[in-house]
């Protein structure tokens, strides 16, 4: 009998996160904020306690937040409508793209995922009993529409997509998704939409959800994250937007799996969502991204492809080093006191790229303090 | 190929709790306190957040609070012994015992469940891809050591073990321990021990955990629950004892599933368990358990045994009607007003007993509420 899963060490981001505290560098790797989160927010999780919302949620959410949901997802630059039979709350989003995944496979199957990728989506595959099928992204990490077409097999059972994505910060257009559906149109796939950066997206962007298109939205999962939201990654809160047949498959897991989310972050979030600005988060990130670049063009690192969106900024780094990625990133936490996470950790096969992705997500002085150590060192 | 996970419905504990609050019945279901939670908890959540616990605690759990976990172990009336490499943090107990089937099921393997059993065992085997076995408790909830010995086969990878029991507060001795040791001590068999109840022993019981034994703790998980020791059950934190190997086996799975544990809980959580006094909770609960059963003896139901541990009482209801569990739990919380889960539920066959299962941890007013509306019906 084969085993369930495959014999992952630990993932990249506690690794490079460990080493940057061990090496006292200054952490750009793993992607959460160092600055203050909204007052309102710990101000709402302490009346979450206050007001007695210490036992359990009910199973698919906090009926307010779900609610509170339906109106924020109505009130998107491009609205999603949806009803409660549409979201479950989840605890965190890797939890969300795991349940989802586990929902549907059967031994055997097969899951397509683009490469490079967020690293949960092979293990959580592979943890489910299916394979995984990869798909390389071009150079631009656009989708080579072509090649996905060919990959999809008699096993396939769904498509991973990432939209704003890891590690690139490229957003799906309207486009994409079209062809997506056509491609799959005539197949029983499923798609998982892993969209947790769905509301950062820089110099006016519009954001497009799987759940926006209308034959897609019968197919699929799409994950969010109040974590990358609302800079508050730690709590461990996310939602999943289903038909809702594919809900109720999920719930059926869900159940016996976290079975309810932490209720006195939920009752905080209900309420923040009543109150949150969202233009406020973009201009704050969009702030830090070009504040970051604008730091970083003093360095001898190159420069693609500005994020689109999310978190992170991925550099090349060929003009400072042949070193494979990963030897690149450790050198440059051990000597230069900087952490990234080498690109080469979002590929199967850990291949070398000359990239690695710093985290934006900081304080001014943060980023200050890395320019610092890297122009001691480089 | 087989599918992986059953068709289950919703958990008999949702569905009573929403039939309870449709027909504004007293609800003794679901296992969940109804009274006030103690004021440092809720202090202590505030400090969390204010204090900046808002991004990604690390993977295996808040430093502080394992460190406090060791410390706790050791104060036990019997010593548990550990370091860190035996703890892990989880979002709930009910995710713990699925992380740790999940991180040692192999397609095929069986796995030996005691019934009657807690409902999410099954389901979180099958969607494992693991079959599960039945061994019959006896009619007073004790082991069948023989009957358990003849489950074992070739294909068992673990047993499952619930002590103190839910739903019959029944306790493991010190003597089931070694017996279990001597009946696996051939095999590889693993033990998944749900301890969720572990502090909440009365009448001056002894717990007994599967990690207090020299050998049994060296293949085994032990899962514990925050929620049910500080009647939280809605902030969705346990943790899991486990050897080395074991817990490292659980951290491989656990970090592409949910990853962490909400952090200004988990910082709460290591607070408090610096000036909690078990001897509060143990008193606390044994006096409702007590309250309960001393309201209840003027009905017509009967008590076999008193409940040793936990949250429940079973109390038989033949000589009131001769309707199935289930029948008779609908029946109760639609014409008297008062919700219970019937015992059934916890067998795979659904196999009635002439019991209900009754949740004490409830405010006195809550139980009085429900002697009323029963006597006026019954
Ligand atoms: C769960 S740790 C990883 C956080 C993250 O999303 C990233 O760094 O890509
Ligand atoms: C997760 S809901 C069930 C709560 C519980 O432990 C019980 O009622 O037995």
């Amino acid at each position: 009998l084969p085993k369930k899963h495959s014999d992952s060490g630990s993932t990249i981001f506690s690794e490079m996160t460990i080493l940057a505290q061990k090496q006292e560098a200054v952490n750009l790797s793993q992607g959460f904020p160092d600055y203050e989160i909204d007052n309102r927010l710990k101000k709402l999780l302490c009346e979450g306690t206050e007001k007695n919302f210490n036992q359990y949620a009910p199973m698919p959410g906090n009926p307010l937040l779900i609610e509170n949901l339906i109106e924020f997802n109505k009130q998107r630059t491009i609205p999603i409508s949806i009803t409660k039979e549409n979201i479950t709350i989840s605890p965190g989003a890797t939890y969300g793209i795991y349940t989802a995944l586990a929902s549907i496979i059967s031994f055997g199957d097969e899951v397509i995922v683009l490469e490079p990728n967020y690293d949960s989506y092979v293990p959580a595959i592979e943890m489910n009993g299916g394979k995984s099928v990869f798909v390389s992204l071009n150079d631009d990490f656009k989708v080579d529409f072509e090649a996905l077409k060919q990959a999809i097999a008699e096993k396939s059972k769904a498509i991973i997509i990432n939209s704003p994505h890891n590690p690139s910060g490229k957003i799906w257009k309207k486009e994409d998704w079209e062809k997506l559906s056509n491609i799959i149109e005539d197949t029983e796939i499923i798609i998982i939409s892993d969209e947790v950066y769905d509301i950062l997206t820089y110099d006016d962007r519009e954001f497009y959800s799987a759940f926006h298109h209308p034959k897609l939205r019968e197919r699929c999962f799409s994950i969010f994250s109040f974590g990358k939201m609302f800079h508050i990654t730690g709590w461990k809160v996310g939602y999943i937007l289903a038909s809702p047949e594919l809900s109720e498959a999920y719930r059926r897991v869900h159940q016996y799996l976290a079975f309810s989310v932490n209720a006195p972050a939920q009752y905080a979030l209900a309420k923040y969502l009543e109150v949150f600005d969202r233009n406020v988060n973009i201009k704050l990130m969009q702030e830090k991204r070009d504040f970051f670049l604008n730091e970083f063009q003093n360095l001898p690192f190159t420069l693609n492809e500005k994020a689109e969106a999310g978190y992170f900024q991925i550099l090349n780094f060929k003009n400072i080093s042949d070193l494979s990625d990963k030897d690149f990133a450790v050198w440059l936490t051990e000597k230069a006191k900087v952490a990234t996470i080498p690109v080469s950790a979002f590929y199967h096969d850990q291949k070398s790229t000359g990239n690695v992705r710093f985290c934006f997500a900081k304080k001014e002085e943060t980023i200050l303090k890395a320019i610092q150590n890297l122009k001691e060192h480089l």
